[in-house]
């Protein structure tokens, strides 16, 4: 049974590199995520435009899902996670618009 | 000022589409995750090992929250989604304990 559990713990350790491998992916396409989602902040801010866009979040969920069901992964926790990212650049947003009229309040 | 929409426009269309991309490719990485830690779930079932393990869980955000830093994304942002995704991880290895042991419980 310890030539069984040592590989176990073996294959446990190589598993958590994988991982640690894609959470480094993740964390790079978050980041390139958010730089592309400021500028569209800024730009709806520029141009007055509302920070949240429910369309086009309706059909980012309906693709997300398509996705994930093609690729084996549940689409309920897809939509989910794109929920919990949305609700994170709707706050940026809103910051955005608020720093843009605060300056456009001051004349800048 | 109509060009100039019509530009900001363009240019919103552009960067959605670049989200979009983001998002496929984050689909797939999490997809690939899932298959990764059902794995470990299915391991540490078979060897009896606890579903959480808060001393991992404490490496890796130390670890995301640098790579967040170096790639510019909050490092808060990053904490809360490493939390967001172990909270559904945890959830399916609890799944597959309780798999485990009813079908121990048969012997099977």
């Amino acid at each position: 049974m310890s030539g069984d559990q040592d590989r176990a713990v073996a294959e446990l350790l190589r598993l958590r590199g994988s991982i640690d491998n894609l959470d480094a992916a993740l964390i790079h396409i978050m980041a390139e995520r958010f730089k592309i989602t400021q500028r569209v902040g800024q730009l709806k801010a520029a141009h007055g435009l509302p920070p949240a866009d429910t369309d086009r979040e309706a059909r980012q969920i309906a693709r997300l899902r398509e996705l994930a069901i093609d690729s084996d992964l549940d689409p309920e926790f897809a939509e989910k996670l794109l929920n919990f990212i949305v609700r994170e650049v709707v706050r940026h947003h809103i910051e955005i618009a608020d720093e843009h009229s605060r300056g456009a309040a001051a004349g800048d």
